[in-house]
């Protein structure tokens, strides 16, 4: 049997080099644990527009489509901010997305132990946090047609439009309580049914959903207020499913409330493949932080967890995973950290690849 | 000359008896200030739902749009919640936003020194904040046509439709613009105008009217981001500039990051009418609080503080409008405090009207 197969975007920024730490440990588990990948690398983004004129090559496309789960590291910067919409590196991120019809975007916001203290929040808010944000990702206004911007009368408007049938609602609720039912048995749903159509439709199929999972104990709220939550009591949340705009916010909003967005991974799943994998794209949440690109400064933490997360969700690795998780917890307990975990008083940090030996000889 | 009028819709839950205790500032402002108003009572919501069957009756709509202000309450509440889309409480104040033209929604996001400890993040983050939010409130995708749920094939989908024109983007713009003058000129505009072309409409005509307001440093960060970075160091804004769902959410977040929601007001601003004054709502930005309605312990001070705004941008009163905030940040200075300022160790809650008796002391 051939073993499984991995493609790499790094794409722009820090992505290469917290990438290349992630390598090294894809490497050791071939080598001590005997899970052999068959490894991959290509260009997405900026980096894939420099070589192609296009932020994802169609080759890069048609091989994500093949391989049995996609890592990407991180898309954007500067450079590629005057570029045409149609061409800006986050459209390369966006096509992988909608081909690979990834609907479930599984964000966790986790606080871990020895990085409680780095939260905006009060300690006591946040330690211990562990919230499971499942964001539809292939639908709502990211994708709706009609968009873009027209003539009207003597002047422009700029149109997008928010779209969600039943089965795009329902499938990704069924990722959510899937999810659920593996942790704590809660799931709060979040949309703005007082005012959006869309909405009502949304909380109706959840409720229609949930008939099949009677364990679950299950809450609306406005996105609104489930911001206010997130601030107030973050605790309070075990599962979220929200949509794909109010995702991208409101899962950036938990996340900081961790105050250790370098640590942050997820995952992004779609239907089962013929081998019974799914589709599968994991990315760290942090963006190419162009600021200090290519200065080894960069924590590979959170790439490293997507992989964990790749373990887990597409190898059935879960104790990997597991092992993998553990690495990582006992580094940080052991006070390695790079800059952007330094407190203000003091310590001096490690680089990217520092980590990454670290990380090694935790494992 | 006749007295500026004022329409005060106090709505539902806790919204009645908050409003009591402006009503009797109002009476003082006349007594003793010689600012004397035609005040005139009506219903919104679901307590005009109850006598009329719409959350607005015309001839409700009609007065608000003679008068000089409104002062809303809040509207909504569970008994309500079963209700169809058309007549939700929440139709009746979105149909008082739309008719009125009430661009500009202001919502301050002020931390109160005496509060600063109540946040949920750490008390230097927030010591001192002061952010104005300036909300695009009558476009976007609270308004956007084609909207609702439609058959599809063998299934349902829910639209809706996010649309803005340059000429509402810029005068929302000018608006926020105006402010920051006044302020610490600096302007945050937030959107996603990377994954939406009403994104990039909303930045091109922000940096067009920015040429108009050259001393006001303006930045531009995706709505994502502008989560995170109210999360983590709010005190980096002063005026942030955002769409009427963004805002919605945003203006949430921030408010939840003073700790003290029971504390903060809004106006919402229109065109200026005949007599030069914008038309105008004032409003709290809580809710009608179902939870402890009736009870006498709702916090009236965001709903006092809207009439401060009223004070200062529909009547050219901002000695007065100071004077009254004066007077709520001393009552807070001593300790006055409701229900939901009260630190988990100790002391006893004034009621609604014991902290109108402690404002009007106070002034
Ligand atoms: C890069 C951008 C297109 C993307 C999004 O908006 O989805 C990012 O913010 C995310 O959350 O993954
Ligand atoms: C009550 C509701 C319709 C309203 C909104 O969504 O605008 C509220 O959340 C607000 O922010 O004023």
């Amino acid at each position: 049997m051939s073993n499984p197969s991995l493609l790499i975007l790094a794409g722009d920024g820090i992505g290469p080099e917290v990438m290349a730490q992630v390598q090294r440990i894809i490497g050791w588990f071939g080598d001590k644990r005997g899970l052999k990948f068959d490894v991959s690398e290509d260009l997405v983004g900026g980096a894939a527009y420099d070589k192609h004129g296009v932020p994802l090559h169609d080759d890069t496309m048609a091989r994500a489509q093949e391989v049995d789960a996609v890592l990407l590291g991180a898309v954007g910067g500067p450079k590629y901010d005057e570029l045409d919409f149609s061409v800006k590196p986050e459209r390369g991120l966006l096509r992988l997305r909608k081909e690979m019809d990834l609907f479930a975007n599984l964000r966790p916001a986790q606080c871990f132990d020895a990085l409680a203290d780095f939260s905006s929040l009060k300690t006591e808010l946040v330690s211990g946090l562990d919230i499971m944000i499942v964001r539809e990702l292939t639908s709502g206004v990211y994708f709706g047609e009609p968009r873009g911007i027209f003539e009207e009368g003597n002047e422009r408007v700029g149109i997008n439009t928010q779209r969600y049938t039943e089965s795009e609602i329902e499938r990704g609720a069924r990722a959510a309580f899937d999810l659920a039912m593996k942790r704590d048995k809660r799931l709060c749903s979040m949309e703005k049914a007082n005012v959006m159509e869309s909405g009502i439709l949304w909380r109706e199929v959840v409720n229609e959903v949930a008939k099949d999972y009677p364990e679950v104990e299950v809450s609306h709220m406005y996105a609104d207020n489930g911001a206010m939550q997130l601030v107030r009591a973050p605790k309070q949340f075990d599962v979220i499913y929200t949509d794909n705009l109010f995702g991208d916010i409101l899962s950036d909003c938990a996340a900081m409330l961790t105050g250790s967005l370098g640590m942050l991974p997820s995952a992004s799943l779609g239907a089962p493949m013929d081998n019974g994998r799914p589709k599968a794209l994991y990315e760290p949440v942090h963006g190419s932080a162009p600021d200090i690109a290519g200065e080894g400064k960069a924590n590979p933490c959170a790439c490293v967890l997507s992989f964990a997360m790749a373990l887990r969700y597409s190898f059935n690795e879960g104790g990997e995973a597991d092992r993998l998780e553990a690495a990582v917890e006992k580094v940080l307990a052991d006070g390695v950290r790079t800059g952007d975990l330094m407190q203000a008083d003091g310590g001096t940090p490690v680089s990217t690849s520092e980590m990454g030996d670290a990380l090694l000889a935790a494992l």
